[in-house]
């Protein structure tokens, strides 16, 4: 059996690799009813809810089939009982952008709780670094 | 004696308005020597340390002591046995900002742990929703 935080990096690891390959189902296991997602363009309060959740990738995997990666470089998981959360750094950017600015990484913290002996997410925070 | 969330939510509650404050030695107190937290502005990968996140506060107090807000409007935690996280909303502008854009937010998320019986913030996610 594997340990908590084994368990959350698969499932993590097991999501990039969907959002990546545009696999929307592959995407939305392991998800809560009620996720709140702070995602990288408005709305500033979040998106809340699976449905509003779920209507945010079509636009993303379109971009993505243009040549985008969602590839994780740095994945940390602290994992308690019952209750647990992650923090990654992820090479989003087309390779254009990329090689212009090689240091540029999505940041994403993600939230879990152990539900019926399932670990699921119930928050996603997803931001770039303001340049502004 | 209060339960987790509640001494979660007092803490992040006296962290903002430390924040607010300027006081630099209570947004200190509480946060864990090898936190690591995703700031607004870059570096891309973080700042990763007590002695870096202590660096970042200057210059942002400086901001509010100009007619800068920051006051959380929203807050949900989730505790577990020795890790917790928690989201919050923040109005974090000027009168003018915000009296041009009210729904504009900082949203904030925040990964604890329970070291020798006392939460410690280990995470910090800061961001904007980007409109570019």
């Amino acid at each position: 059996m594997a340990s908590d935080p084994q368990l959350i990096r698969d499932l993590i690891e097991r999501w990039a690799h969907a959002v990546h390959a545009g696999d929307l189902a592959r995407v939305l296991a392991d998800h809560a009813e009620d996720i709140v997602m702070f995602d990288v363009p408005p709305p500033h309060e979040g998106v809340r809810g699976i449905d509003a959740y779920t209507a945010t990738w079509p636009p993303f995997f379109d971009w993505q089939r243009s040549a985008g990666s969602f590839e994780i470089t740095e994945l940390e998981v602290t994992a308690g009982h019952g209750v647990a959360f992650a923090w990654a750094l992820l090479k989003c950017a087309t390779q254009e952008q990329q090689a212009a600015q090689p240091e540029l990484r999505l940041r994403l913290t993600i939230g879990l709780e152990k539900r019926q002996d399932c670990w699921v997410v119930t928050h996603e925070h997803h931001s770039f670094a303001d340049h502004s």
